[in-house]
């Protein structure tokens, strides 16, 4: 039997599309509704207001009509307080927890909209007090208070931006290879310089792609120059990093010639028994047998750096996280607070960093393969940059930009 | 100042290329050569003998040389026994210490040519009695006597195959999307009754995206039908395949009608949750709410699987190994004594296995990226094929050959 | 000095995402709106009115400002019959002529709309008498009267469709490689039954890659069962298809066996010298020289072909049409009435084809290329379909479920 | 019946991989062979000598493994002159025709060797008097006297280069993303140099991506400076590079600023009514109307070009070869003793450039799709060299370091 509710939501409900994604999510469902009340802001910076009905098929088909409606910022009329079930045991939420998006996300307790901390994709949220936190199953330890249903959950899905000029707006958000690259690397240089200048963080990821492509040097002068505030990669970044630094090749290709050397990459072996015989890459620093690149110029800079294991790893040279959990909480530590995020030429550590991040943080993407930039740009935010390039012609242009300290 | 050395080697020179890539090494390094005596096989059975000195600028570039010609199966005409030396810690090879190919390789040791145990690539080799094993770095110990150098150390590369008629040498080595599709798999599926008909064990490494695309079932399938003996994959695999089957759902797309679920993925974390509930994968068979798919039938049949952790990982599962060495070690463990390895739609995991292999295994590369197949190839073995293709559409026509079990 | 015009729009305005889409154009050029009225249907199915002011720098660029607002469905309020000027040479348009969009448009002659016929992007508009027909710049002839300016003009932007179950709609307009293959086939073979049943027209456009991956046969019933009433395509098809109907062969790969033939495309070349030999396709087949193949299925049906040359044709065969812009003149005479296209492997020809047709035609894209299957999909309809797949392995499973004629 | 053959082959059999390709020749198409005896050239200068039987399960298998023994460089030991046969009809080649490859040929005609001229791949040779020339099947001309069979017909496959220091020689012939690129772009500079400072002439393929990506001016360098003696494209890059010029404006982006501009290409069709209007490109120069850009600087220069067309034209605008055979020839004229070929973005072009190129001919392919650069690598030379790259940012590195006329 057919079942309905009452929504409404507020904000810049058309020119940020949001009023147009409910209507999407409802039709797509097979669902129907009837607007109520209207209100449009008759300039583009004022809020609108939509009230309406939602029908389903029945209580479960409404249930999603709904839920679909909550995901993109709209609220039950009828309000009410978030519901909370007790974790059952370690690592087990309670059955119905309520699954977060990565958008600013509040819940209703003791009449109060209290600010779920630490907002990420696909977590469920622990009320500890009056303070709710953003929670992956494998921290949700037993008896943790965990929002259950949608009600006294609201989100506020990000708005399109409208003033200030920087590359977001004025390139979209979609990626192509058929854009003017030199003119992005510019834009992307004063986006950062304009984050450095009002004291943001700026996190990069970082594949090996940027070492054999030869753009280590350019991706180092950034940490130097103070524009990196966060390295997360994985072992293969350091290997390759390090291996040009004190061998001068890079999987066994000669840097300075590009000559092909010999197979069977005997100097990618070689630098990962030299990490091992210093005891870790700080030690290989303090020790001055490592003297340039990426990781060199981290270690100076006591620029943080997270090496994230992997099953294909060599070695792992010592000071990976070998354990994924670990690692992860490590990224995210290094993540906290930032503002843009850089990801190149490496799809795994991105997908993670995108995983973990809120919805308002800018992000970068370079890669060569179009494939790689859609997915990780598809994040529901309207600051995602994707750039389909050869990091190692466009990195050194970004650089080159970036030619001193921030001020 | 010039320096000289001399070295043979023996099999099908010509056919196999051998000899072509050993002066292809020389020349490519900017050395010189002499071919002192050579005796061409009349017959393409016959093997070939080629005697040849070896120049270089002074006594480090004939290192290299000389190198570069091992790799490829030359041995020195003055051959001399394989130099050890101890590990100095846990973890650190001697220096100089011999790194590995995938090829098949023996040592000379109190004037034996010993076989090296498991061989894989970029390793060292650590001889305990009359035995010697490709050993990784992170299981050196200290006092472990190591392969130094490359004397007395003798490689035998794969040789192409001349007789049988399968896969691999009717399509040669290169992959491509413009092949007949259906006849691929209906040789691929010739080729896995075969090895299993010698009593040959095939082992999987698989993606999520065989769920993603519809072929759970396919896969699910060469488990039951004893195809498949050992299945190495991550931890999206298991989740995406466990939400198909205990909710129909594959990433909020709805299995049986295609149509777009609710975003945010509450069906995925869902998954996650029950698996957490059931405390494992095995105990959600034995307790009956596993009912079906790769992972049903992998523990019904007994079939080991390794997921391995990876940091873009949600949940991970409980029963993920979450730190990469472990993974690699159990990874290898269900390697060992494959004859053949399917690899489809996973970079990620493919590398890794690719890393672990002797080239002498026979690979299938199954990917709708045409890079991604062109890299997974590239390992120096005849016996590498690679299918540009939708496994969505691909494995269950590799399946639907297979209908009933080997004999 | 700042300019403003008034401006409104009807219909779908919000489910359809037109209304977003009017902001969004105004906000991307920098221009102000005001809404001054606004009625949002209440249900689903109710059309919606806007207007509002627009305010530009200057007049220019309130000029852009409109001009976007237009493509997206907006009219002026006062708005006035649309302008004509004479064409000043032939295949010189006049200054300020109107420049088409690929959506249903009518222009204000005479107190009149006039359906303007034969749409296509990026043309002008001739109008003789009391007809308006979109015309490609080569086919304007000195004096004829061709719309200036954006006045006078509307635009019906394609809406999204409600009602129905069809492949677009549950499917939504995205690619990707991560979706259930057999199900997708599946639903493209109920949609092209039901545009049959209903006496619809479907085009197939097909590059070569649908003979080298195995999927000519499929194409080839295709057109027997007469779900194809029109065959775009370039010389290599032909050649290809040919080939592997009267020698076997594909491109030097043997077909039963698929192993590799000779080298240097001899069969490649005998195809064509056969094809000059009989003079014709058609006489080819009315000889009894050629039995079998999609060109075949095409001569023996009845149904239309047009082979566009291209440069990197090898003959190119007789038949084929050299001049490309009389190949286009041909490719739009097949399209013209077209419900639904096919583009099947080809990126040049479709990105033809796609040029040439209205945006309310339902085109389904398949190609193994995701940057291929993203560029041509982007032609601003509701009603494309992309799948990432290999049709090698896809095309005959569409085939399979359409093994009789339509009813 | 078994039927058996002798053939030789001399030059560096080893080294160029000659006699390897050979064996693999015979052996993959299931045929037999006994080395009768071989001269391998001791140092790598020396040229080697083989001579072998070949046996076939029958004449005409004989006859396939020959055939794909002298594509590499064997001749029949008994000789005998070329076989000659007249055409039937215009078009028509006879039966038997000897089908080129693209590597130098000559053919034995009353006892002396003559060489055919203009070789490239897939067409037959015509001999007339003392001269043969390689021609297409559509300039067969009724009573021509084509080559038939195999016999007396020798090529000369490419050799590996073995001195001097260039790109081709140090980066080997493989494509991949992970190469060092900015030490790519100088090397392609200064060989672009070496060949001009010895006389040589060099060809640019490009397609519309260097202007969209931003490299128009960095083409445009490079034909002012003397370094394309010819430029080979079609209607899209000189329509793209005029809209560059004139209105500032690439596909709708603001080369400036890069802010979208409004959709449905405006400008880009007021471009092509302006050359229309002018009546041609050289006419638009010499009015004064365009003053920059690659066309621009091909017309100032006297720097040949030809634009073909095809059937995804826009216009096409007044000078563009609309016939495609038409632009074949002209396209031939230009590429004719051409020393070296860029090959920039444009897939369609590139093919039809890499089919009438001789094998000996420096072939530099920029792309930022692998498979692209793959493809069009594989044309059987030593002079291809691939580099997966934004030509928006690597071409402007090439002509910077070339920012003088060469010498």
């Amino acid at each position: 039997m057919a079942e309905s509710g009452e929504i409404e939501a507020r904000g810049h409900l058309i020119d940020s599309l949001i009023l147009g994604k409910i209507f999407d999510g409802i039709m797509d469902l097979g669902g129907q509704f009837n607007v109520l009340e209207i209100d449009v802001g008759r300039r583009k910076r004022d809020a609108s207001y939509v009230r309406m009905s939602v029908t389903g098929r029945d209580r479960r088909h409404l249930g999603r009509l709904l839920a679909a409606a909550y995901r993109e910022g709209a609220v039950p009329v009828d309000g009410g307080e978030a519901e909370l079930a007790r974790a059952p045991r370690d690592c087990v939420m309670p059955d119905g927890f309520y699954s977060t998006t990565n958008n600013r996300t509040q819940v209703l307790l003791g009449g109060r909209w209290i600010e779920v901390e630490n907002m990420m994709m696909d977590k469920c949220v622990v009320v500890r007090g009056r303070r709710a936190a953003c929670t992956p199953v494998r921290d949700v330890r037993r008896g943790d208070m965990v929002v259950v249903g949608d009600r006294g959950v609201r989100i506020t899905p990000p708005e399109r931006p409208r003033s200030g000029v920087n590359v977001f707006e004025f390139m979209g958000s979609s990626s192509s290879s058929e854009r003017p690259t030199r003119r992005m690397a510019r834009s992307i240089a004063s986006d950062m310089r304009a984050v450095k200048g009002r004291g943001g963080r700026i996190v990069a990821v970082a594949g090996p792609a940027v070492v054999h492509t030869g753009a280590a040097g350019a991706l180092a002068d950034l940490v130097r120059l103070g524009y990196v505030d966060g390295l997360l990669a994985g072992n293969a970044l350091a290997v390759h990093d390090i291996e040009l630094a004190i061998l001068g090749t890079s999987l066994g290709l000669d840097a300075r010639s590009a000559s092909p050397a010999e197979r069977g990459h005997r100097n990618h072996m070689d630098t990962i028994n030299e990490v091992f015989k210093a005891g870790s890459i700080p030690r290989m620093v303090s020790s001055g047998r490592l003297r340039s690149g990426i990781m060199y110029e981290c270690v100076k800079k006591g620029v943080p750096f997270v090496l994230a294991g992997s099953i294909r790893d060599d070695g792992p040279l010592p000071g990976v996280v070998t354990d994924v959990t670990d690692a992860q909480r490590q990224y995210k530590r290094v993540l906290r607070g930032a503002d843009m995020v850089l990801m190149i030429s490496t799809m795994l550590h991105s997908i993670a960093v995108g995983n973990m991040l809120p919805a308002d943080v800018k992000v970068v993407v370079m890669d060569i393969s179009q494939p790689t930039v859609t997915k990780l740009m598809d994040r529901g935010t309207w600051q995602a940059l994707g750039v389909v390039t050869d990091v190692g012609a466009f990195l050194p242009m970004v650089a080159g930009h970036l030619g001193k300290r921030p001020a």
